[in-house]
């Protein structure tokens, strides 16, 4: 039983435990009050943010604790947009950020703000070329993650930075991900985390504003924690999260190698041991723990359950394991397939026996799907046209979901000639992002999409035999 | 060493450590995910939500859990007013609510909205009528405390949810007060609690909104909790703060009995072993664990610093304990004496040997405050008027901290014939609460107050020997 998906959300790191225990009795108490119980509780929440700054890289009174990574999120930007409001009211997110920056961003647009959102290159990364010439008089905040939650990339902070300090455009940066593995580089303005990713426990995020920065706080009035987190301070929590940060920052160097070593292997040997896989993000620049592939032909829900079974815990930005039935935008604004994903995120001590104990699961996995799903079978699978086919044939795939779709087109795609077309109907969000993905990976040419009569015809060239 | 300050914050309860202990390894997953550890999180927070939604009286598809009261309260009343928007932008809440609901009410007018505030009695509680004559057409919520954090009167919650159902309005009920006592009676609309109140953790607040009441969640958008509140859940904390509230619940009714005859035994001996004190609060309908009163010619600060160290951690309104220098606003809200205020709030538990010995050290605590300000001894002080004495007479209080200006008046007061006046000057904000309340005690005639060249005038004529 092995779990693999601490970029959801790590286990409780044993310091935090520990932390979280000795803490209940002295950190119950209102850290305003003057009393013995309050003095004891404030010596705590000082200690704790203490640590927690110099971990961040920032003073103590330049951070607040907040209730989540999300509320930090939802908060350091709007109070830095209100606290720019003269400036004018452009956010500019990269199209890769986490939810909570993007819905922060379209909460901004409902109020009448303006967004820039920069597009990422196929490896997950935004250019800094691309990011600064976002950058307008207008511009009230900026925002980029310092690496990707669904792919790891690693995002380039400090050239993003420089631009934006340049511009005289602070720079929000949501460090979820990286914290564990260091401070986040580069002259950031804002800075937000979340406990629960870093082995903390959850009801723990950081919020940082650099002195300096214009900051106006929204929402009621609270006198607790500068008055940029309202609500009683979750003392106990904070310090089991200021100690484990501490505690997972000491193993960081020695892990980051091993699991780097592990994620890479498991990057070389999926495509070995499993035909037609698409491993994205940037093989280099990335966080060590963290891995993502996508399978041709196999539906990730179903994946993810035999994965289950299995006894691997691991995440999905296919569609069908979305609410929305709509594929992760990461994977949209990265253009690579999305269809039978597979986020795989080590937590600090997997062993090489769990990495190859996967390895060695995940093919007879992927091949129970694709067998379920009536998948080709295999990518040898490519047969020589018949003779005086037609050279247009329609694929009515409409009702299917992924990655129905993209079988059903790559089993018609050999009846037709050599330069004849497949037109793929689909009402499908999927097949947007995976026909292209899918004749990328092929050779074939994707030609475009059109309306059709219910749904999106999809248009394939047949150019590789 | 004796904690009565529960109103702040409870001490964890065994059964919420234990709670929290066995949850850390079971609910650290995302509950959204469908792996064993998801499913896993998934079933210990249906399961804290039903226990919860059970003790509140609601549904369990009403309740969500947020990372504070404050938060509860601030969402609730954020998302009520907006789901009626189109009714109008009045609001009402009483005088006495907690400041978490008088914060949200001045951000709503800041945003261009209407605020009607109730005025209490002298008990502290609303009165029905006067809370019905607010209802009006464009009124979008109203909100009642089920019972005031300072002085523990309990708000007649259910005669003013029948105003509220008769003029179509929802009532949002902050109970953080009282939950640990038992549902709030009556037809509430919205519900909001505080988890570390009733001897929960910190980090979790419930609001409880009922089917049918119009509702828009504000903020940016998040998946989690109906939508109502963001970020990653804090399972072991609400499996904690729900396994607690069933245990106090259990414990509420012999508890209650108890209790009652400890603060019964408080109010009565208080003005007994201590001059010159006012208890407030309604004497009846009130919390059975809290009580206040006030101490003349005592700094609010110094006797919790003397109670402190004679073992006692309570709290205080008085101005000089806050950190804005205005007296609380409840107590303004009454009219009742601030100075000298302290808050008594037994935990459960708490021994009749605890309070006895409370009583033994507060006249000692109370004395050796005013010995050192210097305050007039005793009820007895007042001194026949030496014949031929001015009958004016001003006191210079400018620049002086409460309790001064009430301890030179009192001075002052026997220096005048009866008829006579003596003019305060005072730019303490507590003196236009204490001058009052003192002439109130003192069976003097409180004239009025008056602009003056620096602070205010409080004008009082001798009319009691």
């Amino acid at each position: 039983m092995s779990y693999f998906d601490v970029a959801s959300s790590a286990p409780l790191h044993p310091v935090a435990r520990q932390a979280l225990h000795a803490s209940l009795d002295e950190g119950w108490a209102d850290p305003a009050r003057l009393y013995r119980e309050g003095r004891r509780a404030r010596i705590l929440l000082d200690a704790a943010r203490e640590a927690t700054a110099e971990a961040l890289g920032c003073r103590p009174d330049e951070l607040v604790f907040t209730a989540s990574g999300t509320r930090a999120v939802h908060t350091g930007i709007a109070g830095a947009l209100a606290g720019r409001h003269r400036v004018g009211r452009h956010l500019i997110v990269s199209a890769v950020e986490h939810s909570s920056v993007l819905h922060s961003a379209e909460a901004h647009r409902h109020d009448g703000g303006t967004v820039s959102e920069v597009p990422v290159l196929r490896t997950g990364a935004v250019s800094p070329d691309a990011y600064a010439d976002a950058l307008r008089p207008d511009t009230a905040l900026a925002c980029l993650q310092s690496a990707n939650h669904e792919v790891g990339t690693r995002q380039p902070v400090a050239a993003v930075a420089e631009a934006c300090r340049a511009a005289g455009v602070p720079l929000l940066v949501d460090a979820a991900q990286s914290l564990a593995w260091g401070p986040v580089e580069g002259g950031w303005s804002l800075l937000t985390g979340s406990a629960h990713k870093w082995g903390g426990p959850a009801g723990v995020g950081v919020l940082a504003v650099r002195k300096g920065v214009r900051y106006a706080p929204q929402g009621p009035a609270d006198e607790r924690e500068s008055g940029r987190s309202p609500g009683f301070e979750n003392i106990p929590a904070v310090v089991a999260a200021a100690a484990s940060l501490r505690a997972v920052r000491a193993e960081a160097a020695a892990e980051s190698v091993r699991l780097r070593e592990l994620t890479d292997r498991i990057r070389a040997r999926v495509p070995e041991l499993v035909p037609d896989v698409e491993v994205v993000g940037d093989p280099v620049t990335r966080l060590p723990h963290l891995l993502t592939f996508s399978c041709l032909y196999v539906d990730g829900e179903t994946l993810l359950h035999e994965l289950d079974r299995a006894g691997f815990s691991v995440s999905s930005g296919s569609s069908c394991t979305s609410s929305t039935l709509t594929p992760s935008h990461v994977l949209k604004a990265m253009g690579v397939l999305s269809e039978g994903n597979v986020r795989v995120s080590l937590p600090l001590g997997t062993t090489a026996e769990e990495v190859d104990r996967f390895l060695a699961v995940l093919p007879r996995a992927v091949a129970a799907v694709r067998e379920k799903l009536g998948a080709p079978a295999g990518t040898a699978a490519v047969a020589v046209s018949p003779s005086g086919a037609p050279d247009v044939r329609v694929v009515d795939a409409l009702g299917k979901r992924c990655p129905i779709p993209v079988i059903e087109l790559a089993k018609v795609i050999t009846e037709v000639p050599l330069g004849g077309t497949v037109r793929v109907l689909s009402d499908d969000e999927a097949a947007r992002l995976d026909i292209p993905a899918w004749c990328e990976m092929r050779g074939q040419e994707y030609v475009g999409e059109e309306p059709a009569g219910r749904g999106t015809a999809y248009l394939v060239r047949r150019v590789a035999s």
